[in-house]
């Protein structure tokens, strides 16, 4: 007899943007002539940078001579995209890497998903409150956390509170963790953390022999020049911490799927021995056995973003979605309401008036100015009260949106 | 202190194809002027169809005009592709499938390595052997094993022996085990399953309540008309099949990466309480929360191979590779090896000579003819003594390759 994993009956029942979609399509279903604007899931919608669409169409074009075609690459990516990340988002930035410490995937998703797994499942884990999602969901999966409590919270998971209070920036936890989920810039609060708040985190993790899973698919959208793009811009970072970057958010990639994850050869985990074993080499076989490779045509995509004129062009697109970011920030202020992030990041986190509840706002918005949001509540109990706001929508369309929160 | 998932360390060293490029590149730097052939590895030399190259390009297109981006789609894949796959691989067939019973994916190493997931690690599995590494190296990697023993087997595996003495067909467990994977036609051995064989794995699993993970990556070259494509065609398997497709070697999208995985809803697996739970809700959960969806582009190419012309030309290039397999199987035969499969499939397994083992032939093979094969040992211990040729190499490569292996 076949049984199941218990781990995914303690899962909530709807994770997050396919209830989002529940709720919009019962809407439209009643209101099909209703004209939705959605500041909601966290897509791009600029078409990719013409250097992209030219590389990627030489791309094609090698698939249809035997003498350039690609068949199985390198399941942890090409040299030549390997290469160009190297140089072009570490070396500039005074960072050395190996090209034995980058492992090209298809996404963040999946690498942030996947990591846990070369992790014992004793391994107490942290994470922000809110969160994405996907980091606490893929460990409830794994077993290395109990049922969710009245509070919406996972029994064994430390949970580190992102309030006004301090400034969306967790504090060290009090109890030993092994795994710190973080994220900055942040989804979806929209908060970056400093050299100092890195470095905190960082001896924290030092000190602990704890790991840091940094998540920095937002990078990019950084204004600020004395916030970090990379952890590893801290010192003794590499020997404790994993750095997720990905293709989807800076260069457009959502629906071409690429990105990648470094672990350095100096990070270690242990044995209940406590012998030391480099988590790069437990990574290589995780990823060698169960991936084959990011579509040659997506990395050849990806190569043409690194490129100085698709840097160039990327940035412009990036310009767009921050002038995006900027109105939606300056317009909600003026009608009083209370806002954060959208300075370093894509993402407002707006306050509810009057204490209403997310999904109440979620709903009101969307029956009344047709204007889909992601309610705070759904990234975890301290998101409650708040909404994100997606800067990623066409300039006309986030005017428009702003326009129809002003009637409301 | 962060743990490693110490399962990992029960893994042998080597991953076979890692070990067979590290061997071939220490042949290479010694022997820098040989020219190599590669019968190994299992992958396409062949471009792509044209109606394939020319829906990509289209695809990239899209891409570069607001009005046609795709961002993130449907992590179970986009409609317009799972349309044509039900009509052209299951209607066509008499076979039905709703389009929820189907989840479009990067490929299928990973659908076949990710699926154990949702099961529980107390679950026994039964593979053959030989056998494709994956299925047994992740459940390694999820503690559904011990130890791996003196023949190279792990504990608390159930293996079944494919050997001359079956015809490379497994016999039926006789102690019972809770999840079978079964790979027709056969990687490595190239063997098919008729239907009164699959009709007994069937009924096997239905009688004790046992789940079949059905790989069938390499249906595309299936020849006999009696042999059936998918295990869908026999009655009942719906509650006990899971089936895996690709267009890696059907479509030659082993660099493009597009595969799917087909989970009936009648399919069911039990809580250790005895509660039925149906396994494609729990797989869709695993799906959405870990993946994103395979690269808009690669999904438009797999619709393409799915038309009525792709479907054409791509026959025509698996004509082209099974030409190559029945040049294998006469040149080696007239040589007075022995060997098996080639004929419903692209591999084909040789015996070695005087009981030779099967990486001394490789060693042998690659000094004396410079043609890489996969050591049948590197699939299972009763691999031992054979070699895998794939029939995948250009046609004047393979006429050169047997005409070496006729010289030494």
């Amino acid at each position: 007899m076949t049984t199941v994993n218990e781990n995914f009956l303690k899962l909530q029942a709807g994770y997050l943007f396919p209830e989002i979609s529940r709720r919009v399509r019962a809407f439209k279903a009643e209101n099909p002539n209703a004209s939705i604007i959605s500041l909601g899931i966290g897509d791009v919608t600029q078409p990719l940078a013409p250097a992209i669409i030219e590389a990627m169409k030489k791309a094609v074009d090698d698939m249809a001579n035997r003498n350039t075609f690609h068949g199985y690459g390198p399941e942890n990516g090409y040299d030549f995209l390997i290469d160009a990340i190297i140089k072009n988002d570490f070396n500039a930035q005074g960072i050395d890497l190996d090209s034995t410490e980058i492992f090209v995937s298809d996404g963040s998703k999946c690498d942030t998903s996947n990591i846990q797994e070369v992790f014992g499942t004793d391994n107490v884990i942290a994470v922000t409150d809110p969160v994405y999602p996907v980091y606490v969901d893929t460990n409830v999966m794994a077993g290395r956390t109990g049922h969710i409590n009245q509070d919406g919270r996972y029994d064994k998971i430390v949970y580190m509170p992102c309030t006004e209070g301090n400034n969306f920036i967790p504090e060290l936890p009090k109890d030993p963790v092994d795994i710190i989920y973080l994220c900055f810039p942040n989804n979806p609060t929209g908060a970056v953390a400093t050299k100092d708040v890195l470095s905190k985190w960082v001896n924290f993790a030092r000190d602990t022999k704890a790991i840091i899973l940094f998540d920095a698919a937002y990078e990019g959208f950084i204004t600020d020049p004395d916030v970090p793009h990379s952890i590893y811009e801290l010192e003794g970072a590499k020997q404790v911490a994993i750095e997720f970057r990905s293709f989807s958010k800076t260069a457009g990639f959502t629906g071409i799927r690429c990105a990648f994850t470094v672990i350095p050869k100096q990070l270690n985990a242990y044995t209940k021995g406590g012998s030391a074993i480099e988590v790069n080499s437990l990574w290589r076989r995780r990823h060698t056995t169960k991936f084959n490779g990011a579509s040659y045509i997506s990395q050849v995509g990806a190569a043409a973003a690194c490129s100085p004129e698709g840097k160039k062009q990327c940035h412009r697109l990036i310009a767009l979605y921050m002038t995006n970011a900027a109105l939606i920030r300056d317009s909600l202020t003026k009608l009083g309401y209370k806002v954060y992030g959208g300075v370093n990041a894509p993402y407002i986190w707006m306050k509810t008036p009057d204490k209403v509840s997310s999904w109440d706002f979620f709903d009101r918005l969307l029956a009344k100015a047709n204007v889909i949001a992601t309610p705070g509540s759904g990234f975890g109990p301290a998101g409650e009260g708040f909404i994100r706001l997606s800067a990623f929508a066409a300039a006309a369309d986030v005017k428009e949106a702003m326009r129809r929160f002003a009637a409301v």
